[in-house]
């Protein structure tokens, strides 16, 4: 991993660049020239221009260039992992029983709530390098392990905090509702009294302190209904907060049909959505964001219909919900290589959903994200591998070389 | 990754240590010292002996420390991967319908062939370092790309040379007997040519060149016959190389109970033995080496009996059977992910599933390898996990932050 604080920088030495734009892929003695944080330049290496003569250097050691990846759907703002939950969930407990137990989300809020703020960021920022170190350059981070207003903010400062000292892109998502807090729960007017508080409260004061650009709201059988959900919604839009919802992933609880309805930009999970769905999805221009991670790790039997999505016109972007219950995954490759086995994605759909499709999800234009051609942002992943084919390949590996950002890329 | 090419050298800031010995784990402000190799001191930092004062230093960050990892069953000799395969095998071909078609095995034998030297030595030291990004340093290496004399010594030779510039012990299999040769197929004269050769003229003089200390022979359907395998086992024995068998992989094909018969140090994969079979393990004291990488990427619905195994006092391995087509893995982690959830250990058992019992399995003294003790080999795997216990957790991830070695820890 290198960030390179120069103006004017050179990576040279590259065997192959996919673009995802067009040629999607350029092959031979390669060179990318930087100026100012985009690129300027890509091609052979014996045509740079003469304005790259006196640049900084990056040697990609004949290796495969990417775009650095978009982790468009991310819970990072934890303080430690619940790998005792598993064991329970091996011994066939579900994640909903967890849930009522007092596990899951509510114990990494007590987690969150316990922790100081250098604590709190530290481990922030372990898990935005750990992203990293698996070639994410652009995190969407959520909160949602506060659920309350002070809280719901620290968690939000923290991952300002830990993108700007690890040099990753963080597009900062107020998940107030991710579940009830304990001492909202056991009667309709405590939980009336949570919604408020996220509507009037945490949603307008996250929005006002531009700490969070979005919000999500995580749509289930036993967390929020799908009414609940419009509510929270049409709340974020109000304070002009752009729209994500936790949809139908253990149920066909409605919240795909929310999004579309409220103009979402991503509908995220869709174990479970229907035909009916997919057409709301493309009529609305909402992206889906699917997390076979989570499929995976909760040994679910319904996978989202990635096909059926892909088929319909529907952009299918990838992420690996990196949390530390449900998903505890921070390699887009084995997120691919999942994608490939149990959604019938191919490679290719896989590279596009962790870069082009990703930006969509997140509002980021994609002439400057998840793309390499003149004028884009200057993040790059490379990797150990012959083509970005193989990514999905090396099932649950890391072969990440290094993400390489140049100074000004992130303005 | 670190090579700390000092005689004392002190690894400090340490906030866990795994030993593998007695006590199991040590916690605090600890402090490792190291002279010529060996482990001399570990425990307080604030205990640490005066010979020390002086030493090298390393920071490993308030980080758990475990021994190197020992991945006791590699095929990291290859040149590329075989990932168009893969949309075969997705599509329901099998593996022995692969091989049939030339691919496979053939395929990776005539990237080999058609391989110069520095070439074969270049992607052999890529693999290796692979697999040291993700804990390893104790790396098993079988040939068995080469099928004839000149291309199986080739790639012993890469083996052992990519070991030395990766700053990896590594430890030698001729495995001549993964398949026949193309030019060997067709009739009993043929096979009975290549049988010869490996008895006569490979293992000998692989065994001569000391570069592989053991043989390894693939007894399956469709490859080597049970009596086959004996008759190239005790061929092995005669010119004084160790034994280890792919035994019981697709079918019960008798490979464990051959290897039991002639002292093997171990049958790995194991599929499909059965109880009597199990016994004969123990009986015979080889050890047991699962390979959950292969079951998981190939889609056998039939894992490895670990409990039943280790119910009857088998010492159980772990080891990623990292190669181009079956097991394309090269994370320990991800296989301890694997083993726990598809084959019912703990934790606790897979991480002495990749130290003292792949010691066990390559016949390494288990008080200097795998462990850390006072005079154990100077090798270390740092983690970013809070402990050992989270390694299986974070799915298909790698949390390695590095292998650290000290001057002389091979010697």
């Amino acid at each position: 991993m290198a960030h390179l604080d120069a103006s004017t920088v050179v990576i040279e030495n590259i065997r192959k660049i996919a673009t995802l734009a067009t040629p999607d892929v350029l092959e031979g003695d390669l060179a990318l020239g930087v100026r100012k944080g985009r690129v300027r330049y890509l091609g052979p290496r014996a045509l740079l221009p003469q304005e790259f003569t006196n640049a900084a250097r990056f040697d990609a050691g004949r290796r495969l260039l990417t775009p650095a990846l978009i982790d468009c759907h991310t819970h990072p703002a934890f303080v430690c992992a619940r790998a005792g939950e598993w064991e329970l969930k091996l011994a066939g407990v579900s994640y909903e029983e967890i849930a009522a137990r007092g596990g899951g989300i509510l114990s990494s809020a007590h987690a969150v709530a316990a922790a100081d703020n250098a604590t709190l960021s530290r481990a922030t920022q372990r898990n935005l390098l750990l992203l990293k170190a698996h070639g994410v350059g652009v995190v969407e981070a959520k909160s949602g392990y506060g659920l309350c207003l002070e809280h719901e903010l620290r968690q939000l400062r923290a991952i300002a905090h830990a993108g700007d000292a690890a040099e990753i892109k963080t597009v900062g998502t107020c998940l107030a509702a991710h579940t009830l807090p304990e001492n909202r729960r056991g009667s309709p007017e405590l939980r009336e009294q949570y919604l408020r508080e996220v509507c009037e409260e945490i949603l307008p004061q996250a929005a006002r302190s531009a700490l969070a650009t979005r919000a999500d709201v995580f749509c289930e059988r036993g967390v929020f209904t799908s009414e609940e959900t419009r509510r929270i919604g049409r709340a974020a839009k109000s304070c002009r907060l752009a729209l994500t919802v936790h949809a139908d992933q253990l149920s066909h609880s409605g919240g795909t049909r929310v999004a579309c309805e409220l103009g979402a930009q991503s509908a995220d999970h869709l174990e479970y959505v229907d035909d009916a769905d997919i057409a709301a999805m493309k009529a609305a221009g909402v992206v889906a964001v699917l997390l076979p991670g989570s499929t995976f790790f909760l040994r679910q039997n319904q996978w989202a219909p990635a096909r059926r999505l892909i088929e319909a016109g529907v952009p299918v972007a990838l992420a690996t919900d990196f949390n530390p219950g449900s998903s505890p995954i921070c390699n887009p490759a084995f997120i691919m290589h999942l994608a490939v086995r149990y959604l019938g994605m191919t490679p290719r759909e896989c590279l596009a959903g962790f870069t082009r499709h990703a930006a969509t999800a997140l509002g980021l234009s994609t002439e400057e994200w998840g793309i390499i051609t003149p004028g884009s942002r200057a993040a790059f992943a490379i990797w150990d591998v012959e083509d970005a084919g193989e990514l999905p390949y090396y099932t649950g590996s890391n072969l990440c070389a290094g993400v390489i950002t140049c100074q000004g890329w992130r303005d």
